[in-house]
């Protein structure tokens, strides 16, 4: 089998645990199997490099800060190369660009182009283990990108893919993918399996093992993923296609997300084009808008717009909204920081009905009001407090039977 | 004109000696120079990392060593271009790719093959300040290669050479070239300037102020370089073409280096081909021998070959010549660690006479026994015990005059 293993920054927090990760590496090795292993900076480089950064600038440039950011991959390759050459096998490094990781040019955002990854086939072929830093690509024209936080699940991923790998294997330091956050509901479960649809709107709500956009490249091309510790032995959790288990479980999950910020547009005229206007002018810059709500008209010829943007998007979003409100001749713009997104998840809802108003019943018999709502096939999102975000989670665990 | 800036580790060493660089590379922008600055690592980043890589294996591989290592300087190249863009310039940080360095593919101590600059060129024009990582090229297959200690240096001469800049500064932690080392000699003077040759030796020989492989090129492309402090303003010393002035000074450095060891190959059959054979072998290993003595045949027909070689090399070599004189039958091999070359440099020398005697004069004078002598036409070199160095600086720079 070929695998790809990504390991993340705790998995690699320092020389101990990267000879952990060669020791793993090398069992699979010695299995038989051809590797190529992905490795994050090792923990609190990352947000060291970002510290940095911001003690020279208020405003350090994107081009820049990627060349910054991208050195921590870099080193924990490096030596996780030479971790599992000291145990007797085989190993090269490989920046972004030697594996052949094509972005585009946004730059602390990324997307992948393509991974032409001939190197890669080579070094294979002639048994090396492959150690690829994550989290980083090239442009065409010479500059290093990343691919936004979180961005080596998706250099595994995309890998993977690439090298038509049997098996994606992502370590973290946690077992699996759970009901919810064991650190909230200590009765949460871990799930033996969860379709590529649940992780996705678990991922982008909050859920933090696995990046959104990792999880949508597994689902595009069908990558088997498994979601495992590198600390223990067990299983794991596999990502895989949707089967007909899973849709005899209503709600497979209970998602939160403490990193959005609520924005509202007061009293703009209900005129058409006018949303299409502030949210193209959003999306120009890059920024993703999550929720967006618009009111029934007051009063006939004005509405409010509500969206939710990422918080370290909110002050870039807030002077983009303010200048367009102005323009719109809006009564104001508000930014409230202090919310939290609640959501329930599963496959099953394709097939059941109830779950929403379950939802909405639940969080009201705890006093928890709701600010906006929003649903897909497969999940129903709430903004609530902030303050409210471990009860709702708790209450919403137990309401759906997720313990059992 | 065009100025390149080289800083040092302790110049960048944290977030306010960066910006305090960024604003003397202001200054010259300002005064309508154009500025391509050279970094070395934050000081202390490069020891840290070469701490990990020792504590994950014994033996890394040379290319993974210069993947990790050339991460130091592409964290401070990018967070330069942050605290010079923050004072409103335009600035970029370049790496050693994209600033065009090409190696030969001799990790941990390549040679840069030629620099394109092309993009560098591009850039000026478009008066960006350009940083660029220090210490690092790119082999013609797409692998980072690091210079070797001090690399930055060199980084920096070769990159005036190639754009033809007017002048290369060479920023550190001194004020610039001094009689001797101003720690073991206080009355220590500094140099206003210096030829290449006398400053290649005296790199070479251990002052630390410049890297050799810099100088050499320097001196062979005829770049001005000026050696000076980056913590105040003082002018600094000039390396430049010999003249006139400097042949009247006989003695104008003392230097020593503790970073070497001696290896003496015992009653080595005095046969043709012997010295030969063992410092080819040695030369093929990339170790780089410095003062060589092969003493008179013993009873006719068998003789001692002694040698240095950077003690960070001593092990690499001792089993290299352990294997050749097992080879040749020699009688055993002896490596002494505890040795320190203590020499006298000035281009005087070539015109005036005595200089050696004097030399061996005041040592002997002060019971400092001689093991090796080694001389060129500006300079005498003596392998003394370690013990003795800073005694033998003293009493030399004294004798030679060199405090007036």
């Amino acid at each position: 089998m070929l695998i790809v293993q990504k390991y993340g920054g705790t998995s690699v927090a320092n020389a101990d645990r990267i000879k952990a990760v060669a020791e793993r590496v090398a069992k699979a090795a010695k299995e038989g199997h051809k590797v190529v292993v992905v490795v994050s900076a090792m923990a609190g480089e990352t947000d060291k490099l970002i510290g940095l950064a911001n003690q020279i600038s208020t405003n350090p440039g994107e081009r820049e800060m990627d060349l910054l950011l991208s050195s921590g991959e870099r080193i924990t390759s490096a030596l996780t190369a030479m971790a599992v050459e000291a145990l007797g096998y085989k190993a090269i490094a490989f920046t972004g660009r030697q594996m052949g990781i094509i972005t585009d040019a946004v730059h602390t955002k990324a997307r992948i182009e393509k991974i032409t990854g001939e190197r890669a086939r080579k070094a294979l072929d002639e048994n090396y283990v492959i150690v690829v830093a994550g989290f980083q690509g090239i442009t065409g024209t010479d500059d290093v990108t990343t691919l936004g936080r979180g961005g080596s699940d998706l250099s595994a991923v995309a890998i993977a893919s690439a090298l038509n790998a049997d098996l994606c294997e992502i370590y973290t330091d946690v077992d699996g993918v759970y009901t919810t956050d064991p650190n909230i509901a200590p009765e949460a479960r871990k799930l033996e399996k969860i379709s590529y649809e649940e992780m996705l709107e678990l991922a982008s709500l909050g859920a933090k093992v696995l990046q959104t956009r990792s999880v949508e490249f597994a689902m595009k091309y069908e990558v088997p993923v498994v979601v495992r510790s590198s600390f223990n032995d067990n299983p794991g959790t596999l990502v895989t296609r949707e089967d007909k288990d899973m849709e005899k479980v209503v709600v497979s999950g209970v998602a939160y997300d403490k990193n959005q910020s609520k924005i509202t547009v007061k009293t703009v005229p209900d005129k058409p084009g006018i949303a299409a206007r502030l949210f193209k002018a959003i999306a120009d810059a890059n920024i993703v808008v999550d929720m967006i709500v618009q009111n029934i008209s007051i009063g006939g010829n004005a509405t409010d717009i509500s969206f939710t943007v990422p918080k370290t998007d909110s002050k870039k979003t807030l002077a983009l909204t303010e200048k367009i409100a102005g323009e719109l001749e809006a009564k104001g713009v508000d930014l409230r920081e202090d919310i939290a997104k609640i959501s329930v998840v599963g496959v099953g809802m394709r097939t059941h009905s109830g779950v929403a108003s379950q939802m909405f019943d639940t969080l009201a018999k705890h006093g928890i009001n709701i600010m906006m709502i929003s649903t897909s096939e497969i999940k129903v999102s709430c903004i609530i407090e902030l303050k409210y975000t471990e009860l709702a989670v708790r209450v919403l665990h137990e309401a759906f039977g997720l313990s059992q």
